[in-house]
Order: C-alpha cells, then structure tokens, then sequence
C-alpha cells in the first residue's frame, strides 16, 4: 500500500464516487477519511435530515423519531462502510491526511503515526463544514449544528435557527411538527436567498403558516444566559427572545482545507475553497479537488458529478470531453417543497436580453394531481427563450417538486425545446402534468403571434452570451 | 350555428382538447354532450377515484370522504362547464348526436328535438362504458361500476371487485383503506395484465397484505341472493363468498358507438372500436375519431394525445408531420404505484432480439430517497439496447413511480440513450435518483466490456423491425 494509482482524501459524496468509480475501473486506491465514511450526507446532511422530515409528517413522536433517524444514519453507514471495504483495489485508510508534496501524502492514524503513500494522483474531497457566528453571551454547550442535532435525546423546547438556507428551512419544518417552538433568525430577505423570489416567499408563508416564528433582515445580537433571552437586530429595532434552549447555526459552510498542507504543493493556503478546472484539476500538477471543498454547490448531486467528471478524467481519458458544465437540480425539502434548474434570475438576466424570454407559469391547483390532492400554494414555472421554446431555466415549488424538476432538468440539459415537449404525453394525474401544461400555454402564446415571436427573437437574441 | 367548422361528438377528455383547441385556433366549433362535460376522467374515472385513493391513504373518514370526492367532482365539472361555455367560437350542446350523412348531424336535446348542424368535420370522441358481465342470480342493484361507486352514501360492507385492471386495483386499495372487506376475483393470472409481470406480482402482494381476498384465474359463477354468497370458480375449484353486498364491474371498456349512425358516412357499424389513422381519420371523409372509441389505450393522457393531433391536422395542417406515435406513460395509483412507458414485454421480444437488450434494475430501497422513506417493495427498470444504450422501455414500481416515469418517458421518446442520462445530474435525494442509478448501471456493466457488448449489438440489432 506505499503505492497507488490514486489517493483519495475525505470519503463523502465525492470522494466515495471517485475512489468506487477508479476502483471499479481497476485502479488502486487509498481513501484516507478521518471520520465517519459517508461524509456529511450520510451523517450530518441529506440522510438525517430527509429521514427526520419524513417521521415529523408521519406524525411520529418526537424521540421516537430521532432515534428512529440514528438507526437509519448508523445502518447506512454501516453498511457504506463494507461496500468500501468489499471492493477490490480500494483500501480505506482511518487517519488525517496531508500533503507531503508532490505525489506524496502522509496520513496519521488513530494510533498518531504517520504513514507515508506515493499516489500518482491525490484527489482532495474534504468537504465542508458549518460556519458558527460569535454571538456575546451564547455557551458553546447552547451552540447547535447539523452535525450535533441528529443526536440529541429529544427535540429542543425552544430553539433558534440562524440562517434560512436549505438546511434551516428543512429542520425548521421539521422540528416545529416535531413540537419544538422555532424561531429564524436571517440576514436575507427572504428563505432561500438563491431561489427565485416567488420560492422563497412561498416558503416564507409556509414558515410563517406552521408556527415558526421568522425575523428575515435580522442578526443574532447577544445573549443573556441568565435570562435565556436572545437579542437580535431586526429591520423594526431590537427583540428580545426569551426562553431559547438551543441555537442552531445554518448560516453557511466553510470549505475544509485546514491542515491539509496545500502549500506543499504550491497551492494557496487559506480559508477560501481549491480552485479546480472543468474536470477538477487543481493548479498542482496530480492534485485534483472535487466537492464541497471547491466551493461547488453545496449538494450531494454537484459533488457526485464533480467526482464522476475526476473518475472519468483519471480512469477513462480517452472519452471526448464533456461540452457545458451539468446542469444541477435542487430541491429543498420544506413546506412546501422547491427545486430549481438551471441558472439562478440574475445569471438568466445576465446571459439574456429580457426581450427574447418568456416566462410561463402553471399553479399546481390548475392541474388534475393538484387539484384532486387539494393543493393549495404551488406552481410550476420556466423561463424560456421566445419563439425557440429553448428551456433556460425552471422552478417547481409545491409536492413532488423534487421529482418533477428531474424532467425539467433532463429538457434543459439535453436542449429538448418546449415545442418537443409539447409533443410528449406525460402520465396523468401527476404532478409531471405540469411539465405538459408549461409547454401547452407556450405553444397557446407563441403559435397565433409567430411573426411578433420571430421579430422579438430576432431582435434580442444575441445577448445571449455564449449560448 | 346551422354550420361550423368542426362538431366534435363528446366532451370526455378526448373532445374538450380537441374542441377547445380547434376553438383557440379560431374555428367555430359545436360540442355535443348527452351526460357531463368531462367525461369518464372527471366524473367517474381518474378524478375521484385520485381523490378517494388520496383521502383514504390520509385516514378520512369512509363517509366523508366519498363526499368530499363528490364535492371535488363536482366543483371539477363545474369549472370545464363554465370554461368551456365561456371559450368564443365554442358551442355547448346538450343532446345526443347521430351522423347523418358526410358533413351532417343531427342532435337530440333534453326537449326531444332533433336540431340539424353542417359541419366540414366531424370528430366522434364519444369514449367508452364499462363492461357488465351477467353473472346468474345477480339482482342489477347489487351491481356497481364506476359510474354509480362514488355516488354511494358510505363503502360497502363487502365489495366483490370483478377485475384486477387499473380500476380495480386501485379502488381494491382505497376502499379497503376505507374499511370495506374486499374480495377481487379476475381472469388474468396477475393484477395489471398489461403490465410486466414482476409488477403485477408486486401489486398482487401489496393487495393481500391489505387484506385484500384476491383470487386470480377465476370467473364469477352464480349469486345466491338469498345468501348473499357468490359462487366463483377458481383454479382450485369453486368457492363461496358469501356475504357479499355489491360487485364493481371492472373488467374492460367497449366503445361507445351505439346510435351514432355509422353507417350513413359508410363506417362499419358494431361493437367494436372505430378505426383510425395515425391522424385520427376514419375512412370516412370529413369524419375523425379521437379517444376511448378509438380502441386507443383507455388513458386520459392518450386521449387527450388522440384529441391533439386531431387538433394539429385540422387547424394547423402546414405544421410537419409527426413521425412515430408518441409514447405514453400510465401510471396505476395502487399500493405499489405502477408506471410504464414504451412497448410491453411482447411487443418488445417481437421487436428485437433479446441479445440486444440489457435488461437493468435497481431497487429503490437501495437508493437514498428509497432509503430515508423506508420503501420495502420496488423498483425501477429499463430494458435498454446493448451498446448504444437507447431506453426501449421502463418500469416503475413503488412511491413516486408516477412522477419518475414521466422523466423516463421523455428519455424514451426523445431517444436519449443511458449514456446520455449517465451524464445529467438529478436531484437528490428524490425518486428520480433512481434514473440515474439505472444509467450508472448500464455505464458499469458496459465500460469494462466494450467489445463483447459492440459484438452482441452487431449480430443481434438486426431484428430491431422499423427502429
């Protein structure tokens, strides 16, 4: 083992799919993780929390459900760990790793000795891990995050979010039908500042219609143990919260790059993530980088393409390089529910003349699914290039958004027109429906006005910026 | 309103789209109802049988919520009615139609006059009325189908369900969940016949472990009335169930063609459907058909897809033609959901040879969202083309199935191989991953084996007929 083909550093989402994917093809690899195998997905991140969502809307009792989330943590990564440890040519290292130079890695075990690897390749996939704000006054043992909430006993009587990001909108839904009074506490001015605005304010009403008691614009002040009292900044002045038990930090993650040695080999040193190429080649001649750590999109999904894109680089060179970056869906699984596709409002008003796009919308009510289920807030959109029927962009907020924005993404990566998709028949009744339904009113809109279409297209089409 | 454009015979979901679409596109249009707009899907079909599976898996209560189905019904068909009389160019008319003679038809309205309307086309989309077996002693009151079920006051106490088709099984499923006792007895050796078998056998165990006394390759015998037992002859002989209260026919549809005067524009009258080409004409000039009477698959979506080419031949004959027949998932709401899209497995085996295919699957407990929910039984599957990796077809058994197919379906009729699915990123962690895991399957098992894979596609791809 003092040779490898590569050596990978951190096995979450992406260090996992690339040490199984070189693996699998015949490679010899050392994947060093210091942890938990699984990375914060599995263990702090998607995994919990999904799980805890889905036993809050089942109704479960409350430590019934955390523990019940444990089981399923610990059982998955249980059994993570032995497809590792199962398969041939891959041989997962326990210890802290570090650069030594090039080629060269050092990893120090639980035992504190370090052992030394020559790797041809070294693939840095340490993640991230949550940003804590300083608030005066706040005991560290008030001081929550992800990775401390799946293992408490039983839900805080009072707790407070910072942040109102994916994480903080998910575990606020949560915990608040799990019987925890939530109060959320953020900079932004809305829930889900990287959503399109209608999203976050369906969430905001969502929060607000649950109970959870949401301060947007504001910031943690200080803290009073004496009294258990919060104070925090809002746009209306100071407020007190009184009574807080817990304060969970969701305002960020923070690339992990501490200790990993990066000026060894001539990389920066410092907070900030690892620069990488389009296929996740750092500046360092064999050092890769993928995942959080390169400040990719904090997603289980960017992180697994970011190490498929380092596998098939490594291991498959000869396949033809891969054209545009992926297109990456999301979906945030609160009350109700958002995904998104495609560039964010102000990359499409970046990249496009407003003039040349169309934006159509359908409220999931209008639709059979969401009219026999009672839907009541929900909708589906895209922004689309006039006359072509080009996909740019889509947003599905409302149930099984997380599944119809699959297709909307495949239309959208794969260039599929909205005049092809009217062509298709989706399943009925589904929520799917709404994909139909999008391409029914933009064919409804273009076809009687072709000419004023083609005008408009012809007029405004070319801001499109490397489109 | 002696002449128009199109008289379109029907207002199911076959001839509102193509009514309403031929009315948006400016041409003066008579719709012709004898019953309710909407047809079999709102009125006694997809809508409240949706609305029923989805309140009974709520845990309503059984009276309640057969009024809230009514109350949705009627709420639905209340809106099409209203829509449909306020589109311009469309035409209600309340009556039953007859051909007259190319270009002429008459109706009979409520007052028993016949009224004569030229019409240049004339769409019958008149859909279909389910089959009633005769079974000896059965008294017609203890009979249901469709059409009365959701009017009853509660669910009955013990409801023999002839027929294991999508009808059957879902309503098998949400009235159990409503307390009634179940009995299903079907010809077919599995639920979902039309389906691939390993789903059927999915449904068969999620109907008993329900509860559900399903007793397949056996046909009603005879009823007792004074014992309320009937008798069924099953493959181990016969067998009584005895208290039994209504039986819901639920085996097939015939088209509903009686009275419509086929053969004064020289079609074959009968009982069977009317025949079509791929643009809905019948052989008679000037006359389309659209929907159910068609012998078009008994779906909504298909329906509707009948009613849109007619639309796009009649009002918008300059558009190019479409080349293959468009692809349509279905998905059957029971417990597991059912979804499909592409050829079954005959029309498979009789297109390629099977050592062209790849047959894949992968089990949803053993993708994430799969796991976080807790999914015991279900899968998604593809049969795929060896090498090139196109998606001949696709299964989906479990929650969410519905939804995933629709995405699948697009892959299919978009011909977008699992090369090209391996490369998109989905969202996560959601059903769709599912698809994704199915291109990361077929990329596992055909990389490390290129040649062998190229030669089983070159000896065997020669029987792919018209693909």
């Amino acid at each position: 083992m003092s040779g490898v083909d590569a050596a990978v550093v951190g096995a979450g989402s992406a260090g996992l799919t690339v040490a199984v994917g070189l693996a699998r093809l015949g490679r010899r690899v050392a994947l060093v993780e210091a942890g938990e195998v699984g990375g914060d997905c599995t263990n702090a991140g998607c995994i919990p929390s999904k799980a805890l969502i889905r036993l809050a809307r089942e109704g479960a009792d409350p430590v019934a459900a955390l523990a019940e989330v444990r089981r399923l943590r610990d059982a998955l990564r249980a059994r993570e760990d032995a497809e590792v440890s199962a398969l041939p040519g891959l041989h997962l290292v326990r210890g802290r790793a570090r650069l030594l130079g090039p080629g060269r890695i050092g990893v120090r075990g639980p035992d504190g000795v370090e052992r030394r690897f020559a790797a041809r390749h070294v693939v840095l996939a340490t993640g991230s891990r949550p940003q804590v704000l300083a608030v005066p006054g706040l005991p560290p043992e008030r001081v929550l995050t992800t990775r401390e909430l799946f293992d408490l006993d039983a839900p805080p009587g009072h707790l407070v979010i910072a942040g109102a990001g994916p994480v903080g909108v998910e575990l606020a839904s949560a915990l608040r039908r799990l019987g925890s009074r939530v109060t959320m506490v953020a900079l932004d001015r809305l829930p889900l500042p990287a959503a399109p605005p209608e999203a976050g304010e369906a969430v905001a009403r969502g929060l607000r219609a649950r109970g959870v008691d949401l301060h947007l614009g504001a910031t943690l002040a200080s803290f009073d143990e004496a009294l258990r009292t919060l104070e925090i900044r809002t746009p209306g002045g100071p407020v007190q919260v009184a009574g807080v038990d817990r304060v969970l930090m969701a305002v960020g993650r923070l690339p992990a790059v501490e200790g990993l040695g990066l000026a060894r080999v001539g990389l920066a040193e410092g907070p900030g993530p690892i620069a990488v190429d389009g296929w996740g080649r750092t500046a360092a001649r064999g050092v890769w980088a993928a995942g959080d750590v390169t400040g990719a999109p904090l997603l289980t999904s960017a992180a697994g393409a970011e190490g498929r894109r380092v596998v098939r680089r490594i291991g498959l060179p000869w396949l033809p390089a891969v054209g545009r970056p992926p297109v990456v869906p999301w979906c945030v699984f609160g009350e109700p529910e958002v995904a998104h596709a495609g560039p964010l409002p102000d990359e499409v008003a970046a990249r496009c003349h407003e003039g040349v796009l169309m934006r159509l919308r359908v409220d999931l009510a209008a639709i059979d699914r969401g009219y026999v289920d009672g839907v009541g807030e929900g909708f589906a959109s895209v922004v689309a290039v006039r006359l072509t029927g080009r996909i740019v962009s889509a947003t599905v907020v409302g149930p099984g958004a997380g599944e119809v924005i699959g297709q909307l993404a495949m239309a959208i990566a794969r260039r599929i027109p909205l005049w092809r998709v009217f062509g298709l028949v989706q399943p009925y009744p589904t929520y799917a429906g709404a994909v139909g339904a999008l391409a029914d009113e933009f064919t409804r809109r273009t076809l009687p006005a072709l000419p004023a279409e083609a005008r408009a297209w012809a007029r405004h089409r070319l801001r499109r910026a490397g489109a």
